[in-house]
């Protein structure tokens, strides 16, 4: 058997660090108890709930009760806008950005459907949301704004703060989904200013069908999915305990070493965007080149498409877009939406790094993506 | 440390198979890949989403593509009763019972609250949804009828054939919660004529957090939760492979031996039965004696509450109600739907065996619930 590609799809999904995997194994075994069991077998599975409660509120700057878990970031998305928006019937508007995942997107459009009006915020060369135009669209008819705090695919930072203070100043809450972001750079609440703000348990080294919702405390917020009173009531359904464990282990292993690894993911992906721009005439980098993720590089190959280039290259697993919108041909929304002409954005590879990505890794994907620039644009 | 209760509550929970960890761990590990990724790190998974896909329709009998996976229960009934209520606006009416978990009445009665109207049918004394009264009931103005396969408090199996044929004879489409029937009974969605089923894995020794929902095909169905195209589209966020692979395993493994594993569980179940009446004079069965599940025992204890039983068998962990309305001091509202007075029924416990159960279990069992209510009741 060949070994396995490099794997430069971390903003797509991420393993599981060997920790999380330990702490929430005695969940599938041993403490397999229902936390609302009043006998002794709901009682660890009950403490360890709140123990990771505590865990991904220490990492975001919250306090315990101000989370709620969902079964994953698209999950928090809804409850998020569906839950403003039927608490607050009295404001029609909803403000959002032409950039948003489809976990944002679509519940803003099944809104829009049932009579709310949906305002999209365009975004600037560098794709960063247009504040200018949020500030024109931010009134007293807005209920809520809901600004990605980073973009999955091009990883740049979104000016979160600038759209918070708008949404305050119009009386309206504001969420942010920090899926993409948490573990990679510091997301804190107060410094946001944010009143909600969703969770993807794995894009952060937990495993998939878990995620949380950071409900600022007052915060008016309807359920969505309706049943009995687990998380108050507000996501019911029993609690998904070894996937929780995970998650607060996940919360507490990314947050000990947040700016070191950080550090290194920003060098490497430097590097490795070095190593291409000196062999590959004409590659440009999609997005600002500051305000971005340290582990994203999204870059257009000239002369080709991104998708002939990942063909080539059978050494490097990574993505032209998002994985959520894979099979597609086109290119991507969000690239096209920063004013890059079809034909260039055709041209775009997301490479997305993480705490397993080693230097020798990334010099062999530049001389795989390298040669397979080479073989699929025909360049000598 | 003193040896944990003996565990009779596989109602509110079930530990896992450890053939079902052993599946699942491989997904935790490595083949972490997203399955909606292109390259070679999304296939295993992919794969293994698509093999646990079709053990679960086994179980049902059902095709592969008629099962989506959810959350839970609690999602599996929002999605089912939402979604056709979306899908049949024309239809303003849906008929259910009072029995019903609250994942499905409370869903129901946020319906209510934008305009639906919901009909609530009672029980007879044995605890089964009346079929005259749904008769009368279910006419050309119902988009839904929702019955749940068993009762999870009582074990009651409920006359889902009956309300299908009225339901299919109205035009009505039927969706059943057989989340506390599945490996217990044979439960096979064309015998029972259902357009929709329910399944959550953790009362199937698969983990928490991870359900399905069966969906006839031709079933008129919106989404519930919006964002990108998993599911077809209609239960969107990245799968949870390593659960839906736990959850296939479950079903199979429950598939294989499950008329002897109900045998045992029943025999069992009527020895306890048994015991227990010998030696308490006035002990009652919640419920029908012989259309239950065959590990569930509910019985009243006489003179005293079921609290304060098992306060006293403190070598028993099983419940006074279903977990999901722990700290209730309450009756179970399921029991006083039967007709037994409050004072009685107060002494409600729900005694629920499976798979791990043995017969010393029992006999220990048994013994330690006679003495509990000797104590309890102040009887000598």
């Amino acid at each position: 058997m060949s070994p396995k590609p490099i794997y430069l799809d971390y903003n797509a999904t991420t393993p599981l660090l060997p920790e999380v995997v330990e702490a929430m194994l005695p969940y599938l075994t041993t403490h397999f108890g229902n936390p609302s069991s009043a006998h002794i077998y709901g009682q660890e599975p009950k403490r360890a709930v709140a123990h990771a409660r505590e865990c991904v509120a220490e990492l975001i700057g919250c306090d315990a009760d101000e989370i709620l878990f969902t079964s994953g970031g698209t999950e928090a998305n809804n409850l998020a806008i569906h839950g403003v928006a039927e608490a607050r019937v009295d404001r029609p508007c909803i403000v959002t950005t032409v950039i948003e995942h489809p976990a944002t997107a679509q519940p803003c459009n099944a809104l829009q459907a049932c009579g709310r009006r949906i305002v999209l915020i365009g975004v600037d060369a560098d794709g960063r949301a247009d504040v200018e135009s949020a500030r024109r669209e931010i009134g007293s008819d807005v209920a809520l704004v809901t600004l990605m705090h980073s973009n999955n695919e091009t990883g740049v930072l979104q000016p979160v703060n600038e759209f918070a203070r708008l949404a305050r100043a119009a009386g309206a809450f504001i969420h942010t989904d920090a899926a993409q972001s948490l573990g990679k750079v510091p997301v804190r609440v107060h410094e946001l200013d944010v009143d909600l703000l969703s969770i993807a348990g794995h894009k952060l080294y937990a495993p998939k069908g878990i995620g949380a919702l950071y409900v600022r405390r007052g915060t008016p917020l309807a359920p969505w999915t309706r049943g009995a009173n687990q998380e108050r009531g507000l996501r019911p359904g029993t609690e998904n305990v070894a996937s929780i464990v995970a998650l607060g282990a996940a919360c507490a292993a990314v947050a000990r070493d947040l700016a070191e690894a950080a550090a290194r993911m920003r060098s490497l992906r430097d590097r490795l965007e070095q190593r291409l721009a000196a062999s590959i005439p004409g590659l440009a980098l999609n997005g600002h080149r500051e305000l971005r993720l340290p582990n994203t590089l999204n870059v257009r190959f000239p002369h080709c498409t991104g998708s002939a280039v990942l063909t080539a290259a059978d050494t490097v697993a990574a993505s032209t877009g998002s994985a959520c919108h894979s099979g597609e041909v086109t290119a991507p929304a969000v690239i096209l939406a920063m004013g890059v002409p079809q034909v260039e954005a055709l041209g775009s590879v997301r490479l997305s790094l993480g705490r397993g990505t080693t230097q020798s890794d990334i010099d062999a994907a530049a001389d795989a993506l390298i040669a397979a620039w080479h073989c699929a644009s025909g360049e000598a």
